[in-house]
């Protein structure tokens, strides 16, 4: 099913043809971009209550600017779905976040109207000022630099490191805040409260009530009195707001706040913004999900990236099951945490803003004291839960793996290298799936398993992840403790099982065979499984071993597979560079092993969106590869 | 020659003994102690300025708090040097920074005062709130937790991440804004003109000026204008004050600022703010270097880590050499890179505040358009750096190897992901020396092989260093490149020669040998050509080849080798863990080679300070160590 778009925007094939349009039309271009977005997402899933909210920014923005020549760089990027339409990509929408489609995310390879990549947050004040600064340095001074940049990621440290520069900078460069009071969740933190009483001018109005409490005590003075105070209140209003402002404090001039549903006044506002040199900052306020009444009145939450729904009735459809189904592994983190925190009161949860994501919100709603959204804030969320862990505490920190990265100095530093007990549950671990390689969770395994002083881990089912996390929180283990796992569905629907302790750095056989072995870690050990019991009925006989854990190693178990084995296939969900499969070669070497080893993972490649299978099958570590995979190895040896 | 301290500080064994003192007495021991730090540094090295710059805030919080039971962060750590003497090391303080003995940073293994390990920049907030975080959710209400922060460290995200946080944490939180205007380097960026503003209080004053000019106006109004301007200005001040200031605007109960040097006053402060509950920021004026002559007046960069000098002249010794020495690494990129950036203008160079530390000040002299030091910030360096590299800008982006850590997502996200070619040149890689493992450069070479797009290249001298460099720049090359190289000086005193294009992933092969061969990659390389001259005198041949690329590596010179050795060591200064020689082990996989390998690196461990190649030896990578591993290679192999 094609989605038909509007008469206008029917008509509008790159922002070229939307300057033909009248400044009249646009808000009904605008009411069929949001209606295009809503049929869209509707029927092929997707964000959408962020695209929603910025559908007349986008539309303002492109009247005005000269894209591609002046650049646009959206943060996060979930809300860049307007900005595609006007951009040449209306027709091939419904591809978006397909397999082989267009990318759910502005994306440079993608389109010259991509000035920027991105997924993460907070990079787009960096990333354009790089870019202002570029065109400075050559003399170009005709160039605008946009970076669009929402309210939630404004509280990344990055974000503020890029203001910090921007201020000193003297470039053509334009912020703009979409303040809406989200992220995927609602925004936390004190600035979220800032940028509302901002909004809703308390801060002159509170200056302007103080000086007229003051007038009722100067009545002595006489009838003139009040006009003397109005005179300088109007005389100081313009010193005050721009003196009390965060943003002046930081030399960007601030303008706003505007209505971010105002075209007309958008228009009008970035035209005059165009004409005014220097670093500055548009404060816009918008309604995430605008537009849509079940997404603008429901929980925005909901409607961040609702699956398919009923565009008339807003009812999201939902799968119906007529078996059990295993359950996704968030669902089972969340559950079990709270179970856990409940008979152990030194457990904390902490989230960086991904509170119903990561299903942390199942703790936080039992426990608010006890499970704390740090806001768009990785590295904080670290280096927090170090400081918790001080005092004796259990942080459980869940992180996806990709944003990992951006807490990567506070594992090293704040946690490994003093050895605290954090835990960090890595949600997202391998193929992120639709939200592409932003978002692949692709090199933890790598990039933690090289620090000393840290306990590498990925439970092949619910229950191991249950039995992982129950492990990490008992006295004796009292190290650092890294847990990852996927996107998605487990294979358990009876998942709820009494915990047991997994003994650290032990794995489990599941399999015995003849000849070559495969040694997983991770939920993909589920596919060797399959693999190896379709082999078996063939009457190959493949062995089969669940590591559990990248580091440390259970070496007695290695001893066992090198002892038997000449043969062996590792299978990960994570890069081949680095990985687990390379510290089974390490044991090798330290060892004096030799033995056929191929290494079944992520290659050494940026790889795109698709669902997880597609993506696993494209590498190669589907069922199909890894059986393709051990009947080749299995075949005579060529020489070589 | 041990420090004799004096009368009052010889007294003070712990924080306990500092208390018995009349308030009077602080004076004096701030004067004793900041004789000590001159004394011990001007003999023994270590940092400077920054620990004589709070010595009376120092003396002042263990005097009003409760430590250890109160709790401290420094941030950074550089400036912790009189707390350190203050509780319980003034007598093993001659130790500082050498080879087993007490630690430059504050290290929570050496002292329970020591309340969380310090070192990199900007971590204190969150940590100091993590505890605070703690202790609220136990009840405990009299606790102090104490964050002291200089103005450089809070210009880096993480800090703001804390603060934003910190706002709505309802905690008994105290910042402690140890205002300076320098890092390492004087501090940039738009927030350090804030800090500077409201110190000189322009905000209240330019208010001030405003009501009064408009007075002017107001004349017409009669003798009483002028009176109640006055009242009104008084009534507002509190209001202006506080809604203008950028931390209350987070919710941080601001006060200050105040002369950080007088020591009576901030005991009573400090007093004060005890009893303030909820998170809050005390804003002290300090000067690095107070009270050394020289190091107040002189520039305090050179100060900041002077070496040993003449505590009386203020002379820093120099080493007399008698034969040209080999120069720094440093050095060489800084004197390379304004070579090359004169010849293509295009070349940028990049530094988070560290422009004397890496020496791109050299550029930044001559070329101070195209070298920009954008402050404690990684995280914006690297995406900043990306987005010149979109206009077709070459940066090369100067980063200390553990700092890279902090920069990490930014790698991955905004270079690697997108394949644009940002230059990483990462200083301080391998081991740091004196400042101990929070500043070893121990893993990049294992984090940034496992991400695609990125060439990881380390040189054995310096001309290599040149060479990598030079083929950096050049159009074909075109994708990110990282180059590592250690602290200090390489081993070619006639180092500036013409540059020669190096084949990207091509090592160079530097002593045939028969049945062992060494593989190194960067300076360790020079080990290794020191233990093969050795041995061949001795009459065994030790093959070594100076690998050069950890990725992509050179693939027909290992073919080269496995096909002539069995028996293979890895060196280099980094990881054993997925470094350098698990690519090795990861090409033998792959191409089915079998070999003895033995990899000698960093172990994993968390390894403690000292110079490089006591580090080395312990680490069993220095010459004898080498030499040790191959002749062990050569015995004949005892049965399994």
């Amino acid at each position: 099913m094609l989605i038909t778009p509007g008469k206008l925007l029917g008509q509008i094939n790159s922002p070229a043809d939307l300057k033909k349009l009248d400044q009249a039309q646009l808000v009904q271009l605008s009411e069929e971009l949001r209606q295009f977005i809503i049929d869209n997402v509707s029927v092929y899933g997707g964000h959408f209550g962020a695209s929603l909210g910025v559908v007349e920014l986008t539309v303002a923005l492109h009247y005005v600017f000269n894209t591609p020549y002046d650049q646009l760089v959206w943060d996060v990027g979930h809300q860049a779905y307007g900005h595609k339409i006007l951009t040449g990509r209306r027709d091939s929408f419904h591809t978006n976040r397909f397999y082989k489609g267009i990318s759910g995310f502005p994306k440079r390879k993608e389109s010259e109207y991509d000035a920027f990549g991105v997924g993460h947050s907070s990079t787009s004040v960096s990333a354009a000022l790089g870019m202002a600064f570029a065109s400075k340095s050559q003399g170009i001074t005709d160039k605008q630099h946009v970076a669009i940049i929402g309210d939630g990621a404004l509280t990344g440290g990055m974000a503020f490191e890029g203001l910090n520069h921007a201020g000193v900078s003297d470039t053509n460069l334009l912020i703009i805040l979409n303040d809406n009071c989200m992220s995927i969740d609602p925004n936390v933190g004190a600035l979220k409260d800032y940028l509302t009483d901002i909004t809703t001018s308390n801060t002159y109005n509170k200056l302007k009530d103080d000086v007229w409490n003051l007038l009722g005590k100067l009545s002595k003075f006489g009838k003139n009195a009040q006009e003397i105070v109005s005179k300088i209140e109007n005389g100081i209003k313009s010193t005050v707001l721009s003196q009390s402002n965060l943003f002046e404090s930081l030399h960007l001039r601030y303008f706003g706040p505007v209505d971010g549903h105002d075209v007309d006044h958008l228009v009008a506002v970035l035209n005059d913004l165009k004409k005014i040199k220097g670093p500055k900052i548009l404060h816009c306020v918008t309604t995430k999900g605008k537009g849509f009444g079940p997404a603008e009145k429901g929980n925005a939450t909901t409607w961040h990236s609702p699956g398919t729904f009923d565009k008339i009735t807003g009812e999201i459809y939902k799968k119906v099951y007529t078996v059990p189904q295993a359950p996704k592994y968030q669902d089972v983190f969340g559950h079990t945490l709270l179970e856990l925190a409940k008979t152990n009161e030194k457990i904390f949860g902490i989230t960086p803003a991904m509170p119903s994501g990561s299903s942390l919100n199942i703790m936080m709603k039992e426990m608010p004291d006890r499970a704390i959204d740090v806001g768009i804030a990785e590295q904080h969320a670290v280096t927090f839960s170090a400081g918790l862990a001080t005092q004796g505490l259990i942080p459980f920190c869940n992180i996806y793996s990709s944003f990992m990265q951006r807490g990567y100095d506070q594992v090293v530093h704040d946690v490994c290298i003093q050895n605290l007990p954090v835990n960090f549950c890595l949600d997202r671990a391998g193929f992120a799936g639709s939200d592409g390689p932003t978002h692949h969770g692709a090199y933890d395994i790598a990039f933690f398993r090289c620090l000393p002083n840290i306990i590498v881990s990925a439970p092949m089912n619910e229950v191991e992840l249950r039995n992982l996390m129950y492990t990490a929180q008992l006295p004796r283990t009292e190290k650092a403790f890294s847990i990852r796992y996927p996107r998605g569905q487990g294979v358990l629907p009876d998942w709820k099982k009494p915990f047991e302790e997994i003994k650290i750095g032990t794995g489990r056989k599941i399999r015995e065979g003849e000849e070559i072995a495969i040694l997983s870690i991770g939920h993909v050990g589920n596919y060797a499984v399959e693999v190896t019991d379709r082999l078996e009925k063939q009457g190959i006989l493949v062995a089969h071993y669940d590591m559990r854990f990248a580091k440390p190693l259970d070496e007695p178990m290695l001893h066992e597979v090198f002892g038997k084995f000449k043969k062996i296939v590792t299978l990960e969900d994570g890069c081949v560079q680095g990985g687990f499969g390379s510290a089974i070669l390490e044991f090798m070497a330290d060892n004096n092993y030799s033995a056929e080893v191929k290494r079944l993972g992520i290659p050494d490649a940026v790889i795109e969106h698709g669902e997880q299978i597609e993506l696993h099958h494209e590498c190669g570590f589907d069922p199909e590869g890894i059986e393709r995979t051990v009947i080749q190895m299995l075949e005579p040896v060529k020489s070589h």
